[in-house]
């Protein structure tokens, strides 16, 4: 008799849940359910118009996702509910929502609903950014210790900015939510009836440190003094570690889903983290890439390092006794998204439907034909500004290099080969302060689809490439978790490594790097180095000069 | 009784005549003939193929041009031939052959029809580059007094370097060649049976000085000793000013092409440097920029300045009396065509065809919804490499500032904006050295048809722009030149000034710059100038390296 999981991955328009043999990591069913609501980025749902860089979402979707997609794959996986042990979540982030005491969304309640603070910001609502900017700024001043665990810069996407522009904006809102909680931590709290708080989401997003705890008091009061007594009760119960179980499936919600009551649920996780233990990682110097609209770098350590430029160090953060390390690259497949939409003529869209491919794999094929460096063409990867290690959203992307001579997929490649070269910095970066990266997994969509990027991020890294095994990685990730959550006794692991070496999937296909490729891409490297220093470290500053004056005549 | 002249502007591909009523300008009938061998880059008449870098013409052309053209405009105008009191010719250039004492070009004779060395070598011919790079080098180091007024560089396109490749490459064809000569003073040699040189051919693309001379036997030894009596004849007579009478048409040439023998012939001219009296300038001070595939600034002075970066200051260069200065951006209106065929995405081109217009109009009224600034782009516009004041061909285009929200309209803008710096550094840097420039005009293409990118130079260089009133430039200078040769006793005229601002056209609406837009420029145009020096003067020679790296995968 085998034993089964069900991982939830909830991602930005829809959620997606895999049942799984917890013995082998074979998933037997999947399936989506896109949200009613999406992103509601213009408007409420009553109608009422929302201000520039507003991001919501609408808690029910969330639970639409549960009653849609959980009898589903049990049904179509013909698995009998007895058999499945555990389920477990992960969600965007931060992605946050006020609440009352017992879970209820403030949004759900008549006299908030017209509020556009009760509903829940995504994670890419960006009209907190001028609370990011003061709480940076006072933080810096105040010479917090945790600022340095993220890089020396906090995110206007990150939990105390959103929470400080409620309060600010809404203060009556505020008031009313006896809980400020990640959308990770509710969807948990209503599939087992108890609150908690994952150490994942609350050591990233909300600055929660292991021995530590929340910032200070002081720290909070000295933000605003309303904000002085939040971490009393808004930011809910104790964090505990990925992998816990959280509870147990309760009778209503079993009743709904047509599970088991008591069926271990794992405690909340994120996304990206979630999908390490996906692909096998279950050490220290593994770093994975998730490759997708952004890049995501997960690795773990068994030293707390303060490394400028992360995104964040967090004690399990990733996995449960390590502590987990987080970069990023805000514009991947974003980036060759726009170059299709916005630079390619006409006669390639027209060869590439005449052969029957789509654009993107038309161009990757005219790009594999030039080699490294044969373009002439280098460009940096910020499009949409620079996660790691500059955290600096002011800077801006370059091409360079142009001739008459230079084709559309000249340009295509150079883009691709910039987010390479942009991830070399993380890894050199990482090593430089100490945080070995002796091995590189890649999941995500491009992962699965792009062999150009994948043999080019190779030859960059000049490290061989490994390649996770699904296109779900992090539903897989959850299902992992939630064997743990479940543990041996049930019929799941005790042990994260030996949940992962029996579930993760890697492809048996590695990218191996090409030594004169990689010695090619050295130079450009050095290149790329250099100007990145020059325009991301001060030498010259006029991509923030063009920028301010875009916005001053714009 | 009105006097009437015929001006011929020989082309890259095709030969065009119009005749002009001397009193007015007025331009009666214009006709074009296109040359049946265009530009031979790949194979000879033949069908031998060229090497890389290869481009031939063939003399026969340039003779049907007239044959073709001037019967037909007398035709089509109902002009009386006695009444056409002179013919004037302009011609690409450094375009050269060599030919016999009495003027046959060595590629009409059976016995070198099939080496490519004895045909035509047009403008754009570069697989002399290595020559040129080994004369810069003798001549630098020989410390040659005229380097200088070359800007400090001697471009692979000019006459010695082309005729160096025939010694060294064919030195039989260097043998048999009494003459190499300037298609320019080639067609006139054919008209009035007498051979000419003219002041701005030899002095622009020959190094030939009004009091020095051509560079010394001593210097063209230290090239070869073969070349060391080059000047005693191939160069052929002494170098006439322009504006001269060069000899009258010959019989022969009078009945093939209906015209009175003895019909006043001037002397050569540079399809660039004629347009300057067709627009009306004759002083110092007024800049005239030809606005095509790429752009030629020419200007006069009083003084002879040797100006870094110029393509060449010379005496009676452009106009008689007057040092002519010359410099040149290699990238303009190819600029543009590069993106419309290489950047624009399908949806343009479909949503142009549904409203009926062209791809640049299209683009324009979308690129002049977005004022100066507004996009946060800048481009440096060496797509070609840069002519002035940089003289450096290995130099490669950047877009910087691009963002997810940059869109076609947006890089289309830029890249006429990086024209337009890049004159300014022009204009600027002849202030610097003591030349001054105090009006603006344009011809050309892209001046008669482009508002935006007029407009756009207004703002850029705080200057009006006066357009040409003709799409004729050349030809009309051709024909003033022609009226010069007549004299005032034939009913033409005795002087320039006279004749320009009889036969001249210049539009009355000018383009006037806008203060706020000028202003933002201004901030601009300190960015470019940043950027432009950092990678154009020594401070990052990634470009290079790039380059190099191309050449050495490619």
């Amino acid at each position: 008799m085998s034993n089964y999981t069900i991982g939830i991955d909830y991602g930005t328009l829809s959620g997606r849940a895999v049942l799984v043999d917890v013995s082998s990591g074979e998933e037997l069913a999947a399936g989506v359910f896109a949200y009613p609501h999406g992103v509601m980025d213009t408007a409420m749902p009553g109608g009422a118009a929302l201000g520039r860089d507003w991001a919501l979402q609408h808690p029910q979707d969330y639970l639409d996702v549960l009653t849609h997609t959980v009898p589903d794959v049990l049904a179509r996986s013909g698995v009998n509910p007895a058999d499945v042990v555990g389920i477990g979540t992960d969600f965007t982030a931060c992605t946050v929502l006020p609440a009352k005491a017992d879970g209820t969304p403030l949004c759900f309640l008549p006299e908030y609903r017209d509020n556009p603070h009760a509903w829940v910001k995504l994670w890419k609502h960006h009209a907190a950014q001028g609370y990011a900017d003061r709480l940076n700024e006072i933080a810096a001043a105040r010479g917090e210790v945790w600022l340095a665990d993220y890089g020396g810069k906090i995110s206007s996407e990150w939990s105390i900015p959103k929470l400080w522009q409620v309060l600010d904006e809404a203060p009556e809102v505020y008031a009313a939510a006896d809980r400020w909680i990640e959308a990770a931590d509710w969807i948990v709290w209503q599939l087992c009836g108890t609150e908690t708080r994952n150490s994942c989401a609350a050591g990233y997003k909300a600055m929660y440190h292991k021995t530590r705890g929340y910032p200070s008091r002081d720290f909070f009061r000295a933000l605003d003094p309303r904000l002085g007594d939040v971490t009393d009760g808004k930011l809910g119960p104790p964090v505990i570690a990925l992998g816990r179980r959280a509870g147990g499936l309760t009778a209503a919600m079993a009743q709904r889903l047509r599970l088991r009551a008591g069926t271990a649920v794992s405690v909340g996780n994120v996304d990206a983290h979630v999908c390490v233990p996906a692909v096998g990682i279950d050490r220290p110097g593994r770093m994975l890439a998730i490759m997708g609209t952004s890049t995501c770098h997960m690795m773990v350590g068994e030293r707390d390092v303060q490394v400028p430029g992360i995104c964040g160090v967090v004690a399990d953060g990733i996995l449960p006794g390590f502590y987990g390390y987080e970069a990023g690259q805000s514009c991947v497949g974003d980036h060759f998204g726009w170059f299709l939409d916005n630079c390619l003529p006409e006669a390639y869209g027209a060869e590439a439907r005449r052969q029957g491919v789509g654009l993107h794999k038309y161009l990757r094929e005219k790009a594999k034909a030039r080699g490294p460096g044969a373009s002439g063409l280098l460009a940096l990867d910020w499009w949409n500004g620079n996660r790691s290690v500059l955290a600096d959203a002011d800077l801006s992307g370059v091409l360079l290099g142009a001739t008459l001579a230079t084709r559309p997929e000249d340009i295509y490649r150079a883009l691709i080969e910039a987010t390479a070269y942009g991830t070399r910095v993380i890894v050199d970066n990482y090593r430089a302060h100490g945080v070995p990266v002796e091995a590189f997994y890649a999941s995500g969509g491009i992962s699965q689809k792009d062999e150009l990027a994948m043999q080019i991020y190779a030859d960059v890294l000049n490290m061989p490439i490994h390649i996770a095994g699904t296109g779900q990685g992090p539903a897989l990730g959850s299902a992992i978790f939630a064997a743990m959550a479940a543990g041996a006794a049930s019929g799941g692991y005790d042990d994260l490594g030996a949940a992962s070496r029996a579930m993760a999937k890697v492809k048996n296909e590695r990218y191996v790097p090409v030594a004169a490729h990689a010695a090619v891409y050295d130079r450009l490297y050095a290149e790329y180095a250099t100007l990145h220093d020059y325009f991301g470290r001060g030498g010259n500053d006029v991509m923030k000069r063009l920028k301010g004056l875009a916005e001053s005549v714009g």
